[in-house]
């Protein structure tokens, strides 16, 4: 075979990983949106046949013998050409998935699958015991994973790998022990002042319009809506079955109109990531994506760094007091803007404002780390939350369900992905101020409705590499320095002393 | 190998079969339900793939050894007990498969699923021409797929045969040639007669409350929710992802509130037969179903003989006037039940009557059987549509939508599945019949509302049976008899008799 047979050969698997990917995807959609509770075994065997069969097309012994042959023929594999990026990438995947056994992946999707039923419940009824015994499996499947990827410095290293190609728990760990002191600080001084009142947000919000405002939301940010849909879930989330069909889901409270706005202002953040990944790339090892990191930066960004601001709401204030004249008539725009972004320490991470936000993130990774390096035990997880949470944010969630039972991460196995959530929030400020540094008229066009220049600038600027980039490498590239909390201080800083007369 | 340690490997096998073929119909009502359209083109790729690798599975060399192996060691292979059946049933399965190659099935599967978005807009719009290419290259396909089942007495015969295991084109035209002068005449004998009032039926009924209504009605039935969910899309279906996935899917319209009521009462039908397929013989070539004319016994019993009774109407209309109390207050039960029996010759099968239903197939099989007689072509089929409809029925559809666009079938290559709904009339009034002999309490029952002596009756007699018979073979064992029009004719004569004072 010539070097391009062979070239096309790895983008035919490709192709055929990406149809596998997108079906599996259709299966967790359907899972989470619409499956009855009686579909969920045979949906975990279902998922983990075509999970299974992904990961041995994926590790067979002549994909790597191929991938090899290949890189052989590459002058320069480090070399930053497209090519050379896409046999190191396909390497770089061949030798991960190879280590990790098939039937030990189709268990872990199998025992997965039914957690997420299990949690669901368990959180219905905020009754952990029955979660336990499904995490504790999932527990010992990780470190049974782990295990496969020694010798490491750390064990959640190749957790962490999983979400965010090329991070280490020691890296993390030093971003976020730069936060942490500046943070609690920046907290201590906001408590210190008056708070701000936020009392318009605990009306009564009819569901019906909250639904037309949140798919203008989406509608507004440049989400396409031939290539997705909203539906409604317990835990929102995006997903996608290619390039031309990537889905958002949110969920609607009554009493708390902006849960459901900013989580479809988030989800929509990463469905427009999705849906702008580049089509050259697509079935190679250059396309989709490989940094959750970048995948939540978007997501925090148009739900935070634009969702919050004062421009967004300047233009978009008047059209929610028109969706609901009775709960929001007669509170000014500078009172919404205020009450939106009011600090206070809550129970629930995706509720939280961004200056407690990280703090939920460092109690996850602390309980993370401990169950990884064998310190603590599933069943002691619930006490513990109670009290990290005391620790971290001086309050103590009512129940199981507002504690350990709120995220869906767990039941799917994801330990490891909750630190891409504070780095993005990180990398969102960084591309927020390199945006800013080149299009200074972003905010007035924000508050004249026209956001077309941010989502052209993420296109152009993020989106369209794909995974040609590791996060480091990315935002190096679009902004000339590494990941750096400095930024995201700095605008919290400036924030809050405005809002907070810090 | 031993014979259990081969037979495990079969049934291995059908394991692994009822997994991808729920995977893939999970991606078939994804598609009609909620995948926005951007996703037909990756959707097709998807189908196809599993369609693909299943179908390549199932035709494997090696399970055709592995069949015939086991099929030695059968002393008798058309004896009646579940081994021989099932060993004869999976060597019918190899048999019939094996001759499809792998890649006209995967061909088929991606053309009809970019079909089906055609043929979608295409009805919307009522513009055939769009789907027409679509059509042409599906009947082309259906030709080629015929070819491979020769010898055959008519090229038909491996079309029926796909729906209906043993049919042939001669017994369907032999069983419409007993019926169509029979039904004619009934139709000519209502028309002189005065006609029903049914206006209450074309006032606005509120679709919300038509939905919680639709959803006592299957609840009614003994749907188990537990174990599926009722959907809207453009053309009601019922589907099964597993034995304890099985979903439906109903319209509903401001003006036609009847059309959901007798579509989720049909759909429900088949869903209670894919809910009551015996457990024991689930991943056996015995699972499943290989009888539509059965399947569609099941609908059309419940949509029509219980759906369209009085007794049914006795327990239920109160509780649909309090539902509809502006729309149905004033309206006498006697005046309802007319109403819905009306007898009229209307343009749309599914929402047609009883009496005029079949005329409605047997147009649609003279279409077909030209068209697989190569006697007439794509192109032509509005016209001709128009004119047999005038032939048959005596009224000219307005427009294609509600011609030859009307009914999903052959966007999906279903080309001899039609016969299968004319046989299912027939073979549900063999089964009321019978189960109204064995159980003469059951009209007294639906009158105060309890339906599940039905639900059991059936269920005992049909469900459980799943693959074991064919439809002539099962109706012979229930009533002693083989499908036979008369009993139908009977159960018509008897209704409009009294309904049209004849």
């Amino acid at each position: 075979m010539s070097f391009e047979e062979k070239l096309a050969k790895l983008r035919e698997l490709y192709t055929e990983q990406n149809l596998l990917t997108g079906i599996g995807a259709l299966l967790g959609w359907d899972q989470q949106v619409y499956m009855p509770s009686g579909g969920a075994e045979t949906r975990g065997a279902q998922m983990a046949y075509i999970g299974g069969l992904a990961h041995q097309k994926a590790t067979a012994p002549e994909v790597g013998q191929l991938i090899d042959d290949l890189a052989a023929e590459i002058p320069d594999l480090d070399a930053d050409d497209d090519l050379a990026r896409e046999i190191k990438l396909a390497k770089r995947n061949f030798d991960h998935s190879a280590k990790i056994p098939t039937d030990k992946m189709m268990e872990f999707i199998r025992v997965t699958s039914l957690a997420h039923e299990a949690w669901t419940k368990a959180k219905t009824d905020s009754d952990f015991a029955v979660f336990q015994p499904h995490l504790e499996k999932i527990l010992n499947l990780t470190k049974e994973m782990v295990s496969f990827f020694a010798p490491y410095d750390h064990p959640y290293d190749p957790l962490i790998d999983m979400y965010e190609v090329g991070m280490t728990a020691a890296e993390v760990k030093s971003i976020f022990d730069a936060l942490r002191p500046r943070q609690v600080e920046l907290l201590r001084r906001i408590a210190e002042k008056p708070q701000v009142d936020d009392s318009f947000a605990h009306t009564e919000y009819d569901i019906e319009t909250q639904k037309k405002l949140n798919n203008y939301l989406a509608t507004l940010q440049g989400y396409d809506w031939n290539r997705g849909r909203l539906d409604e879930t317990v835990h929102p989330f995006t997903t996608g079955f290619g390039l031309d069909d990537v889905r958002i889901t949110t969920h609607y409270y009554l009493n708390m109109p902006l849960s459901a706005m900013f989580s479809t202002l988030h989800e929509t953040g990463h469905a427009l990531y999705e849906q702008g990944l580049s089509r050259a790339y697509h079935n190679t090892a250059l396309g989709g994506t490989n940094s959750m990191a970048v995948h939540e930066s978007n997501s925090r960004l148009w739900e935070n760094v634009i969702g919050r601001s004062k421009e967004f709401w300047r233009f978009l204030y008047p059209i929610a007091q028109a969706f609901f004249p009775a709960n929001l008539g007669n509170v000014s725009s500078d009172q919404f803007y205020r009450g939106i972004n009011k600090v206070t320490p809550s129970f629930i991470r995706i509720e939280a404002d961004e200056a407690t936000y990280n703090l939920h993130i460092m109690l996850r990774l602390e309980l993370e780390l401990a169950m990884i390096e064998d310190k603590i035990q599933v069943k002691d997880l619930p006490e513990l939350w109670m009290s990290k949470m005391k620790e971290y944010l001086g309050v103590t969630p009512p129940d199981d369900a507002r504690g350990v039972l709120q995220d869906v991460h767990w039941s799917g196995g994801m330990i490891g992905y909750f630190p891409t959530y504070a780095l993005g929030n990180l990398l969102a400020v960084q591309w927020w101020n390199q945006m800013l540094s080149d299009l200074p008229n972003i905010p007035d066009e924000m508050a004249a409705g026209k956001l077309d220049s941010i989502l052209t600038w993420l296109r152009e600027n993020v989106h369209r590499h794909s995974s040609r980039y590791t996060a480091q490498e990315l935002v190096r590239k679009v902004t000339g320095e590494g990941i750096n909390p400095d930024h995201y201080m700095n605008y919290l800083t400036k924030k809050y002393t405005e809002i907070y007369d810090l």
